[in-house]
């Protein structure tokens, strides 16, 4: 049982820790040799001459610095990162960076006032009973300030029970406020965004195949037929795996020819190279003419390559990018069902260009569902029986496994030091190596699945995530247990009987709780700012593989968010803060810091350092609130269970109506926001496009939108000339169809020469 | 214990009853004097004079048909009823009811194949077994032919999972194609109907208060600001609860001053009547004059009220009915979210003029959301704790009850016949009441609720009922207790054990529901197409009340199909039949009758009787197939913790694969024909729309749709000229706002003197 002491010194050696590394990190920053991994986003701005951040001065010195003023300020980055408003922030970073911080401030805004009504009320009243002491039941000072000390049956239970419904109203309170000015913020961003290509656009998936037409004809007519006057273009998408390939050789060659180019200019001696794997077998050739040819090879190769795509109609994918005159006729065939088929013509808003996961635009509708299933099922799986194959792997990986496996190594094995150690280290490792790489597997799982866009499959994967470490950390910490003997635990007990179980252990893993906050919040943030990945990678890149300037700028990694990651172990901060509030108000300072401490590190990686790779608009936020919410349900059930074992069947009632009102909180919320965050409001576009059209008449939309949905590989390429073919005529409204029309229709008989109008019925006898 | 004799008396009783039934219909139908009961449709028609449906000729005797001959075909009826084609019916009764009838036959195609296979294969392989014998456990025939006849651990368990996989796929595909063949339907109604106001129509609700302009001005700008072009004219929701009354008041004076009118024509002497109560009491007066005045009074009070209603702006409801100018720009309307704010201006496809439930126009969103969880809690209690007033009304509803209440009938109770009677009846009296109100309950909370169509308003009662019906008389029956001691059972029983606890009572109540399949399935049905209730009203008010030939057409109640009454009842049969399938086969026959049987019935029911009173086209499709979905897993897991007492618990990941297809299988269908369902596709719309601008170029639309969503009251009082008021000029498209300027917008200043644009902004603006 851990003492208050215990915890104190737990925190001691956790502070220290963590001010350790936020003076390592105060001294690496100000050392320019390290100015790529602290402030590579200010290089990509290209102002890094003057980082609006700090009050570093780079010294003359190139690569440390030597101004001993600026050491003594060694933690004036924490008020400079406060200091940036959030208009110039959202500029500088985007809007999901800043709302990306705004869950550390929800996190703030709902525990500080809960902190102190629960130190003012709850703790008092726990710590005047001697339920434990009389009990002689071994107990520790921590559990004196917790619900354990109240006698079975006590009146004083009223107070937790009342202040589980002030806990649950502030924080809904306080979710709904944020709920609304984020909803408020994006709709402001949106609305003050500058003209994007995104905004013009739909993507149309699932385009039925016709014989008598390419896709490319089809997308035309039938947007021209069932959106006549809002058409303007469209953009096929093409299968370009081989062709990304190719590009990717192609600059990797480029980027050698740098290389040596960049030698011989110095050396005056035309470097050799080999031919063979990794420049180090074969022959000597000179490196300049074999990188040139090599080069004009891949060139080649390409070039033929991209005939083929273009050509072959089967490298066209059953997927569009559609460009609309107006926001407004984008925003309404986005939000329409096209045709009475509607797994065929699915339009939805285009995704940024940036944000747009091309391998998936060409997966059909049978196919997506067979998707879903199988990775419901899978993960499912993942989730409860996880354990069973790395039980196997540790099976493999004891001493005896690996002398079996590898008899030449027993002797050396055999040293009880190293056994030792490999008996100590080695089962864990393979669970380990698995936590780290589970974010990945969960993103390869989404991706799997089908969805189109970066963003959303960083909220799937978020999601995924979440109720991964909910079972596995969170349940699986307190029952202890696998999640899948918990699974077996579920099963045979009644629906009543769960919450109390978990509830009952609730307070004795108080402790355990906070050191996890200590070690996984407070020195998992102080490492996060020192970057000490970034900083390795960059610095053994720097002096290894750096040939030329454009390789320093490759080497520099700045990062991103990476929402998946971050934002479900955030919820888990959440999550206790909310199961303990009333439990064991002692864990909320812990959690308190660990907000506080996250927001400023954070806040300062968004300004200096993370480069975010898309720009969702927020998108993610209601899936932050669904979490809190539900973080929200479980502690309130956890309470009933844990009351319910306390003499206290009366307050069963009252504690069931919280999560009543809790769901239908949520859905309220879900109604009211929501769609703030999936559908474009047809006001708010015309809006934007009646300014527009006032202010600039002329503007040519259809150059401006001419290739913004190109395929990466297309651009960096520069090949427009492909493209520009499928490009119709700005003004030639009526097509010409290529079918045959089958039967004569009424309408034909009764108006004959209505060319037009037959082309239209063709299309519409689809 | 039943045996197979005491079921064949049971099943020749009921056979007896439901055959004296329809003969007895045979019999009543051919008297001309029941003419209006039995075919109602064809008077409503106005084709009476040559009813298609029978070969009953009207005989000369204006009472009795003395036609003896008609006699022997007394059971020409059914094959009549069942020659109409489909195509004829849609047009004769409207596509509802042909799709009502299509649950018949989905009920037939699934279990046809289903009785075959299952007594073909498992009927024998139960038989075959003599478990029950050796057990020498009391049992009877039918438990020998039912799967409690095999034992313990036995391989032959193995025929009943693989039948319960083919019974799954076979209705998992009957579904499938069934609700492909309604979804084709529904579409091909909806393209080959007639124009039809609600096309062009959607209806808006929660128009925001404004303190400068009326609803109907603000509708007027907000669509022709944000649909420019699209924009036809609008119709206002008026509160008329009070001139409702007035009408009703009006209507009955008329009546009377007809049938005055009437016998003053045959009698030639001035009739009179008192002014007092029901004409009872008072003075006498001439009645003609006393009516004739009375009738003036309520027009003026009328008139008043008209024009309070038309100018008191608090009348008007903060709703409008928007008709465009195509039917393309309505489901683009109807389809796509108008503002920022996702609780004003909700727009959704009008309901057809019929089907709108003009009552729950004007609920604001919070008091929706709020009457939602109401009505949520409110029903999970009716739900499951409904016998507790029930249990007090009987407890108060006993001799000694009622004696201590009104002590003066204490000797007539006495009675031993009487005491006896009141002690075997009344406690059930009040549970019977209850079932009776029990639609109209639920009814009356779907209504509290707000949904704002009948057709909508059925299909959330239905859902509710067959809810109710699932856990009071399905589960109730198993597991025989009330739905609050099973809700108590389900708390305290993991998940594992409740389909074991019901899966083992479910082949002991095989012969209870066989019972319940004959008595409330044959002789239900035969009840129904004798329409004893509309029978005797219509006599009894032929008789007494019917003074004029319009009262005759009055007391004349065809009726309609009551879709959230009848339909989770035959969703009943479905569940019953899916979950004795594998486990007691003998009970298909019954329910294979029954679902022939009733088709029969409903289908001449329809053609001859029943007038629908509005035409949703199917939308109440996707409700039936989830619920069959819902009796295909709840026959799954029940077999699932059946088999798991048989020793078979290998069986159970078989199993358990099941419930997880299904409910995939579920979501595929969702995904791919509900939103033929809900949503207008754009292309269908475009298609109708093209046809019709060719066809008909100069159609009036604005005349058309002039008075199509007005408030039935103003129709009948054919008052249009105070509703003319509100309709703008066709042409005036910009309209001229009362709102000053707040401020001087960026545009206005840019290019003055642009009115129509400062509109636009300041309408925007809110």
């Amino acid at each position: 049982m851990a003492t208050i002491y215990d915890i104190a010194v737990g925190a001691a050696f956790n502070i220290v820790t963590a001010v350790a590394f936020l003076l390592l990190f105060a001294f690496l920053r100000l050392q320019p040799v390290n100015d790529r991994v602290y402030f590579p986003k200010w290089y990509l701005k290209g102002t890094r001459a003057s980082p609006a951040s700090a009050g570093a001065t780079v010294a003359a010195a190139k690569y440390i610095n030597l101004d001993m003023r600026s050491y003594l300020k060694f933690l004036s980055w924490m008020p400079a990162a406060l200091k940036m408003p959030d208009d110039e922030l959202i500029q500088h970073a985007g809007l999901d960076s800043v709302i990306y911080l705004r869950i550390y401030r929800t996190g703030l805004k709902i525990f500080v006032p809960i902190t102190i009504l629960a130190f003012a009320v709850l703790v008092p009243l726990n710590w005047t009973n001697d339920t434990l002491e009389s009990l002689k039941v071994v107990h520790s000072d921590i559990d004196k300030l917790s619900i354990s000390n109240i006698p079975y049956g006590s009146k004083r239970f009223v107070a937790h029970l009342v202040m589980a419904y002030v806990f649950t109203f502030w924080t809904c309170y306080v979710l709904m406020k944020e709920y609304q000015i984020v909803a408020r913020m994006r709709l402001r961003f949106l609305a003050l965004e500058k003209r994007r290509p995104d905004q013009f656009t739909v993507l149309v998936r699932n385009i039925p195949s016709d014989p008598d037409e390419s896709v490319s004809e089809l997308v035309e007519h039938f947007f021209l037929v069932n959106h006549p006057g809002h058409y303007l273009k469209h953009q096929v998408v093409y299968n370009t795996n081989k062709l990304a390939g190719l590009l990717e050789k192609k600059k990797q060659m480029q980027n050698w020819l740098d290389y040596y180019q960049l030698k011989f200019g110095r050396k005056s001696e035309r470097p050799t190279t080999k031919t063979g794997f990794l420049g180090c077998f074969g022959s000597d050739v000179d490196a300049i003419d074999y990188y040139k040819s090599e080069i004009e090879k891949i060139q080649k190769e390409e070039a033929e390559e991209h005939k083929k795509v273009m050509k072959d109609p089967k490298s066209i994918m059953p997927a569009a990018f559609v460009s609309f005159r107006s926001r407004w006729s984008a925003a309404i065939c986005a939000q329409t069902q096209q045709t009475s088929n509607p797994t065929v013509w699915l339009t939805e808003w285009a995704p940024e260009p940036r944000d747009v996961y091309w391998n998936n635009l060409s997966i059909p509708f049978v196919s997506l569902t067979v998707r879903r299933l199988i990775i419901g099922v899978a993960f499912f799986f993942l989730n409860f029986f996880y354990v069973i194959p790395i039980a196997l792997v540790q099976t493999l990986a004891n001493v005896e496994g690996i002398e079996k496996a590898l008899p030449f190594l027993e002797p050396f094995i055999e040293t009880p030091s190293i056994k030792s150690f490999i008996q100590g280290f080695l089962p864990g490792l393979a669970l380990k190596i698995f936590l780290i790489m589970l974010p990945t597997i969960l993103m390869f799982m989404s991706q799997f699945e089908g969805l189109v866009s970066q963003s959303s499959l960083e909220r799937r994967t978020a999601s995924k995530y979440f109720i991964f470490l909910f079972f596995n950390v969170f349940l699986g910490s307190i029952v202890t247990g696998s999640a899948l003997e918990q699974l077996n635990t579920y099963l045979h007990q009644s629906a009543n009987d769960i919450p109390r179980i978990i509830g009952v252990a609730i307070p004795m893993k108080a402790t355990f709780f906070i050191t996890y906050v200590m070690v996984d919040g407070w020195t998992g943030v102080a490492l996060e700012v020192l970057r000490l990945r970034a900083f390795i990678i960059f610095h053994l890149k720097n002096f290894f593989l750096v040939k030329t300037e454009k390789d320093r700028e490759d080497a520099m990694d700045p990062g991103s968010i990476c929402l998946y990651w971050s934002e479900p172990r955030i919820q888990l901060y959440f999550l206790l803060g909310l199961v303990y509030a009333v439990v064991t108000p002692l864990l909320l300072p812990f959690i308190l810091v660990f907000f506080a401490l996250a927001y400023v590190v954070y806040r300062h990686q968004i300004i200096n350092v993370y480069n975010q790779r898309y720009e969702s608009g927020a998108q993610f936020w209601p899936n932050v609130h669904l979490r809190i919410i539900t973080a929200l349900i479980v502690s309130q059930l956890l309470l009933l269970g844990l009351l319910s074992t306390k003499g206290l069947e009366e307050a069963t009632p009252a504690l069931l109506v919280l999560p009543v009102l809790t769901i239908w909180f949520h859905k309220y919320c879900k109604h009211r926001y929501e769609p703030a965050f999936v559908r474009n409001p047809l006001q708010e576009v015309m809006r934007k496009d009646t300014l527009e059209r006032t202010r600039e008449r002329n503007f040519d939309l259809k150059a401006y939108l001419r290739d913004a949905y190109l395929h990466p590989v297309f651009k960096s390429n520069g090949v427009d000339k492909f493209y520009v073919a499928d490009d119709p005529g700005a003004e030639e409204v009526i097509v010409r169809t290529k079918r045959q029309p089958r039967r004569i229709t009424p309408v034909q008989s009764e108006h004959d020469g209505s060319d037009s109008l037959s082309v239209l019925e063709s299309v519409h006898e689809r």
